[in-house]
């Protein structure tokens, strides 16, 4: 076969969908272990001890054999600690396995799904590689505070989610609002992605939608290991809705979506809820500090439920992110038009944070 | 809200895409931990030393940050592993994953896939899923053999799928065979589902597509963990394609796929190749005195190239199935009526073969 031939030959690449082909896809956090990583918002504690003599025990059959395909133990513990029925529990491949499992369930291509914005990024991606249209309706920022957009159930989306406390801002949308939210579209999914809503717990707000999952049919509550967990690497994400739901919803995840060990470290994470307060307490200590040596300094930002504030640089936002990671901390930032002015700092441990003080009282 | 009005509330699982809803979900293999396990094809021996020595050294930083969302380190090992770029890679959480991300990639609904029938059912529950219609091609049964159907390209498919050697047959199609598949095809994607492929090499034969995938632009060659490296309950496939399209489907996966300790044991394991050729060669021991001693009973299957044989019992297959089970031993039987008068029995260690052949002795 000639050069000439091989050039017009067909690749897969061309038989790709044009949505794909299309998307910019998604851009997780960097990821360089070298540098002290504020960036992406993990736990800042090491997971519980109870994890690491888990993970020290696995046994070569748990890595030889196929996992349990519905991770009954794991739900099990799941169930006990946040006082739901195992039936409405589904475990993930962190949580964004539990996005993709509702995207794919519920969003046909050319649905419609809003959200509040700016929001978690990945809600977009997921939009766009399923074909549906979403609608980002911006928060109205209130203060200190970010409100639910009243026209956010007006948008005829099939699928409504936000994530509360929000990211990348931290700010939380009272459960009140949510309620009337869930009561007011009762023909939309509302997904409520409570990725960081241990922290607002942690600080005694009745932050969550688990307590009310019976009197709202309509909603989903996302969970993730990955945070106050401090699971990230091991991914582990839940998602609570109707038993029913549930059933469903196990024919859309790949059928061992969650592996062996994960199933068996999760169970001990979630056992150990002695450890994991502790962990959330020093984390609200370290952001009770960082807030107020940032405030010092002159910044301001939206008000935090979660590890993490959003602060409000201005037009040296760019700058002082490369002079920080120059320095060896990595925060985060964005080049949108609605980001563009702040960086986003995740609440680390102690000797990260002095780190980061310092170089911030240098650069500020 | 009184009752009355309850039962009229929409809930979520009513908003739910039909086609979910009508799907009846694939049904993994059963995974009860007290039987001796000969139904789901697992690696008979444990994963290599080399990976429960970097089991026991993962560091708690390991799992509290994210993994790597690209399997960096994971793909340079393969990629020497096996002869092809790190860049003709991606890597998923277990071969499904890397299923889902090619359907995914690929099909629109109404969008047509083909594969010989019977093989694995994820093919048949991931069309469902997408929207897109599985055409069934019947193998050409020609004595022991298992041959290509000779219409499978004849199906206006976008994608041709199919398992080298086949699942459940253990069949093996001639690489040269396929070789024409895609040439003859070349606007359709070719995916050859190597899952069990080790122990045709294993057994000297040039089963492999992977060697060819430079020569053929439509061609995505799978491979996974879960079998000859025993590591299926870690979770890790690995998919080869050409460069630019590893870098699309890139938009198509999960942000941070696969978990960060599996892709810490998938580098062990890979690097450990004198150990995975053993326990290949082991395997195949097994499988000769598997076949003898069956052969012996009276029975017949078609040529095995895999670590499982499908043994053709005629109409005691079900009452077999569950007498072994009785005794303990978990083999794999299915309703279909393709399938109903055999059941497939993976090569186990010496002491499970043992046992489920002093069973068989009893019961044929």
């Amino acid at each position: 076969m000639s050069t000439n031939d091989d050039a017009k030959r067909p690749a897969a690449i061309d038989l790709l969908r044009p949505a794909v082909r299309a998307m910019p896809g998604y851009t997780p956090g960097e990821q360089i272990s070298d540098l002290v990583k504020l960036n992406t918002n993990e736990g800042a504690f090491p997971p519980s001890p109870r994890v690491m003599a888990t993970l020290a025990a696995i046994a070569d059959d748990t890595l030889r054999l196929y996992p349990d395909p519905v991770s009954a133990r794991l739900r099990a513990a799941a169930g006990a600690r946040f006082g739901v029925g195992a039936d409405q529990i589904l475990a993930g491949n962190g949580s964004d396995d539990c996005l993709t499992i509702l995207y794919r369930g519920f969003l046909e291509a050319g649905e419609r799904i809003a959200c509040p914005w700016p929001t978690y990024g990945l809600y977009d991606t997921l939009a766009a590689l399923q074909g549906a249209e979403l609608v980002r309706v911006p928060f109205r920022q209130n203060g200190r505070r970010w409100d639910l957009p009243p026209d956010l159930g007006r948008q005829r989306a099939k699928m409504i989610i936000l994530a509360n406390p929000n990211n990348p801002s931290g700010t939380l949308v009272p459960v009140e609002d949510l309620r009337r939210l869930c009561d007011a579209q009762p023909t939309s999914v509302v997904v409520v992605d409570e990725a960081y809503v241990d922290f607002a717990l942690g600080a005694g707000i009745d932050a969550s939608m688990l307590p009310y999952l019976a009197q709202h049919p309509n909603l989903v509550v996302l969970r993730t290991m990955s945070k106050s967990y401090s699971l990230a690497g091991a991914r582990l994400g839940l998602l609570f809705a109707a038993a029913p739901l549930c059933a469903e919803l196990v024919k859309v995840k790949d059928s061992y979506n969650v592996n062996a060990i994960t199933q068996a470290i999760g169970v001990a994470a979630l056992e150990d809820r002695s450890y994991h307060e502790d962990c959330v307490r020093r984390t609200l200590d370290q952001r009770a500090r960082v807030e107020r040596e940032l405030g010092a300094l002159g910044w301001s930002w939206p008000e935090s439920a979660a590890n993490f504030v959003l602060v409000e640089i201005g037009e040296r936002a760019e700058q002082i992110y490369g002079a920080l990671k120059a320095e060896g901390l990595l925060v985060r930032w964005w080049h949108a038009p609605e980001l563009r002015t702040k960086i986003r700092i995740s609440v680390g441990n102690p000797d990260e944070n002095d780190h980061l003080l310092a170089a911030l009282k240098r650069l500020a």
